[in-house]
């Protein structure tokens, strides 16, 4: 056969047709919503200086401060508002933990500076069991990421416009839509999207905390006015219990810490040394930042609540109304937890179709899309956070018990591999090893190191087992019963994949018999224009033509046997009454007693006439029997299935 | 070929090969649930006394006093109590009706004496067209009465345990799939099934209203104790309007009465004549016992309200507490109410198997089920009836409206139907036709008759358009535009079997030219053992075999190439380029442009290697190529796709 075009010669390479596919993506709803395709290039690669990285990998981190405080307040506000006096102290060992945290991830990015991932950093030094812990604690992450962010930045809005209130998980829901949209479009992480929203949040936060600490001291900071009524409906003791779970609700200020150590390879050089500093910036400016709130939010005495953010009545109150001081105030914090989302979308698909190019998730999560991105994943992540906001309709509160978990898991793992790392580093005292991440060289000062990244495991592993106990009735046991399920069936994953493998694999592969004989079945129900095209197809394969009619009706029987005579072009017809009016269980039957007296080297296809109706609901007016034969019979072992189509005109 | 089994020698007749199928009906959820298949085999017929005719199609007519009263009062409600005193008179207006409906379907019962549903008599009279109207006017008529029947049945379950109350929907739409299931698995509508309920029903109705006149006129029935708050929000001014409205929801105690003329087959002979005696007697029972309940209804200040009804207040006040009598009473009720929405179950699936006959349903419709029932059409009642079951909240009140306008436009077109009848009656003086339903004679009665029928549709015809207009924004809007909707659909189904049967047609079929040459394409995106086994089948088809490869990624490509040389057997190897990474578009581009230079004497058939994977949800682990590349192929004239399974181990 010849190449079917000649216009443009084909380049011939080994004896093969090569050739580069002509067509133009169409134009189409999808087209206008997320662009048009992208060819196959490698994405432009943009270095970040310090101060945009700050904003890239920092909006996550630095957005928690716009729900820890609100999420500590809220326990305690169980215990009364005489309880609010304890956010303070327990912000202070919050910041302690995440400076803990801060130097622990220090060294990760020193030792890993083309990016040091939970998951691989676990899977080169625990090993992929454990990685695929860590993994399935990073997507369930990204998912409450996504979630929590957007709640929290709706909250924000309706703190802003009361009104919109009962809207707010149609809000959500939107936002969240658009933002998979943008992303499935394909949005760089580009500095200048994120740089001016982040730099707007940073200096409208600092001039909120800093006014309200001007006006404390200089004692003109009033208490909130018409503050929200207090939501907790019966009061509990205050209990060591009470205030661990507080302390938990509060270690959702570290979420996203971690993002920098994943980033380093988009630093400019020498990107370890600048990643870290930072990275460190970061932590201090979260760290000043969420003490100073939590304790200006005692001082005004600000109550927790679902239709005003406690952000919104600092702000209020600090700036003494509701001007443009404010109003910026609230934007810049919607617009950093809407960016913070943006990190999860980022996350969720690249981390994915890592661990589906390792074989543990379905390989389609690896395909890029039209627009260069991994769509599968980016709708993945979407449809799930939506279900999320939909079932816990957009309660931020409701949403952070499943959250902290999987966070504090993979902090646990990921610093546990690094300590592992330089255990093992110990061994390199006199050698150089070449490893694909990087250079491997002795450090004399692993034990340090180790100290610290163990010191950072322990602390995080600690948090990680208050926050499951303490939070495990109000939502986490779903988490704590949702990770090993999603890590078995990484493996289960897995297995067939490999089994596939072996399956398909040529190595023991035996060219079978040529075949001899071919049989070709082909049921009729009524002799008409596609019957006897399918006819002189099925006549075309084999001489051995068989046509079966399943009678259902005497009458109509007779009738076709008489049409047979005339147009059947002299094939045999075998007619099988059919006493209970089904068609596929006698042709089935039949079917297999011709499969049981099948010799190896003889093949069986089955011609099937197949209807095509030019207006799809027309499909509704015929019994879709070719469909049904064709689901049963796929999973029959060596036979064809032909469908003939015959489009009505 | 020979027949694959030997053991029974098969019949030769006419040099075909016929046999039964011997397969048993497995065991299965289905078989549990509906009972084992039925072999085709007439139903036994049973012939019905009048006694038990009166059960069998009265049920239906009977049970509509359980609601048409107090759906009358519900209106009259919005004036205020004192509006109730109009209640009474319009009882006798309605029992007119009855009346004038009666005798109308007197003279159906003796012309049509093999039944005369409307459709029947209003095609043979009035023309297709026309019966169409009536019959998508009876087919929700079916469907409102199973909801109506249900929730009504429920309504009284709920007056007696008012406990139940929340659970009205839940217990609707499970007694609906009771009956469906029970009407799945093929009642016989004997006699013992509706004889005893419905006597019953009649006895304790002619108790409690006997009881209640007796009370009455000794002076010692009292007043309604702790009657239920009356629900109407707004009150309405006394006009004539809300009083045509108060007697458009009574005309529902006429719902039903027309179920003996369809049934007249079923009698015992004479058949017409004891069809017709049986019908009196339902009428007068009907408007007896309606203008008996209405009146005391009346006396005793009863209140119409979704919590309680009318007949629970009635045979309590009567009985003089809830005690045994009582509970019989509501039993009673419940139990017709039920088995008037068998009659629903009766005729819905009949009657659409009918219109499916005449081309103008899906021809499914018409086949029966494995229990030799009309299975689609039992199954479509139930949905779209617990579907209106769910959407009104099985509130009586809110679903009347939907009601009664397909009912009264059914008589109207019945009613025209006869007195048509009877004006070409006029014509057979002289002669005796003998037509497929009866032995037409003169009739020189026919002036009278024409008189009667006319008068019984001019009648109805007023109750439709009073009906259609008093009720139009109560809901009678749904079914004014769904009955246009679903009279253009049944069209649209005719025109596509008519344009189908045309396009089928083997008239002027000219034998195409014998083909010469059969290119075979085979998509291949790696070679493993199905590929390989495709292939094979692919050259047993033909020798001119062209593989195709959609490369995505070079390295891959690279590979796949240097395997093809050992493995392609000589096979040619095109690869495609797709810069968009997309398989289907490059690969239909391919065949667009083969399609294109094809002869008329050519066939093209593509041969596409599908996993069969082992469990299901292994099927998610891989792109369904296959699937899509049917799904648009299918669509190509021309092309053949063969898919060649590989089942993995």
């Amino acid at each position: 056969m010849e190449p079917p075009s000649d216009d443009d010669e084909p380049e011939h390479n080994n004896g093969f047709l090569n050739r580069v596919a002509r067509y133009n993506p169409q134009h189409a709803w999808r087209t206008w919503l997320i662009g048009r395709p992208l060819p196959t290039a490698a994405a432009p690669h943009q270095t970040l200086s310090k101060a945009v990285g700050l904003a890239v990998f920092g909006a996550d981190a630095l957005s928690s401060i716009a729900y820890a405080p609100q999420e500590t307040l809220v326990i305690l506000a169980a215990a009364g508002t005489q309880a609010f006096g304890y956010a303070f102290p327990i912000s202070l060992v919050i910041t302690v933990l995440l400076a803990i945290v801060t130097i622990s991830y220090q060294q990760t990015i020193h030792a890993y500076p083309s990016g040091g991932g939970a998951y691989t950093v676990v899977k080169e030094n625990l090993g992929e069991p454990a990685a695929l812990v860590a993994g399935a604690a990073l997507l369930t992450d990204y998912i409450l990421l996504a979630a929590v962010a957007i709640s929290s930045g709706v909250a924000q809005i309706v703190s802003a416009f009361p009104d919109l209130f009962p809207y707010r998980v149609w809000i959500s829901v939107g936002l969240l839509v658009l933002i998979a949209v943008a992303n499935l479009r394909g949005v760089k992480e580009s500095g200048n999207t994120f740089a001016a929203p982040t730099y707007f949040f940073l200096a409208m936060t600092v001039l909120a905390v800093g006014a309200g600490f001007v006006r404390y001291l200089s004692g003109t900071l009033g208490m909130v006015i018409d503050p929200p009524p207090i939501e907790t409906l019966h009061a509990e003791p205050l209990t060591l219990f009470l205030l661990l779970r507080a302390f938990s609700n509060g270690t959702t200020a570290l979420t996203g810490v971690e993002c920098i150590s994943n980033g380093v390879k988009s630093f400019k050089e020498p990107r370890a040394h600048n990643a870290a500093l930072t990275m460190v910036w970061m932590s201090t400016l979260l760290g000043v930042l969420f003490l100073g709130i939590v304790y200006l939010l005692g001082v005004i005495g600000a109550v927790p609540s679902e239709s005003e953010t406690v952000i919104s009545q600092l702000a209020r109150t600090v700036f003494g109304n509701r001007g443009l001081l404010y109003l910026g105030t609230m934007i810049a914090t919607t617009t950093i937890l809407i960016l913070a989302t943006n990190t999860a979308f980022a996350g969720f698909p690249t981390l994915s179709a890592i661990i589906a190019e390792d074989g543990y998730m379905p390989r389609q999560l690896a395909y890029r899309g039209s627009r260069l991105v991994f769509s599968r994943g980016i709708a993945s992540l979407t449809a799930i956070a939506a279900f999320l906001i939909v079932i816990f309709n957009a309660s931020v509160t409701a949403l952070i018990p499943l959250w902290a978990v999987g966070v504090f898991l993979s902090f646990t793992l990921s610093q546990a591999g690094m300590a592992r790392h330089w255990w093992n580093n110990r061994l390199l005292a006199d050698k150089t090893i070449v490893e694909k991440e990087a250079t491997r060289l002795y450090d004399p000062g692993w034990r340090w190191k180790l100290a610290i990244n163990g010191l950072g495991s322990v602390t995080t592993a600690i948090v990680t087992l208050i926050f499951a106990i303490t939070k495990f009735a109000d939502g986490a046991w779903i988490i704590v019963l949702l990770l090993p399920t999603v890590v078995i069936s990484f493996f289960a994953v897995h297995r067939h994949y490999v089994y596939l493998a072996q399956d398909l694999s040529l190595e023991h592969y035996g060219q079978p018999p040529p075949a001899k004989r071919h049989r070709v079945i082909m049921p009729v129900s009524a002799i008409h224009h596609g019957t006897l095209e399918a006819l002189d197809y099925a006549l075309s394969l084999s001489l051995d033509v068989t046509a079966v009619h399943i009678s259902m009706d005497a009458v109509q029987t007779e009738k076709l046997q008489q049409k047979w005579n005339g147009w059947g072009k002299g094939v045999r017809l075998v007619v099988i009454e059919s006493p209970y009016r089904t068609f596929l269980e006698p042709f089935l039957e039949y079917v297999n007693e011709l499969c049981a007296i099948l010799q190896p080297n003889e093949r069986l296809t089955i011609v099937v006439p197949q209807f095509i109706p030019k207006l799809w609901w027309h499909n509704l007016l015929h019994t879709q029997t070719a469909f049904w034969l064709r689901f049963v019979l796929l999973n029959k072992k060596g036979i064809v299935i032909t469908e003939v189509p015959y489009q009505v005109r």
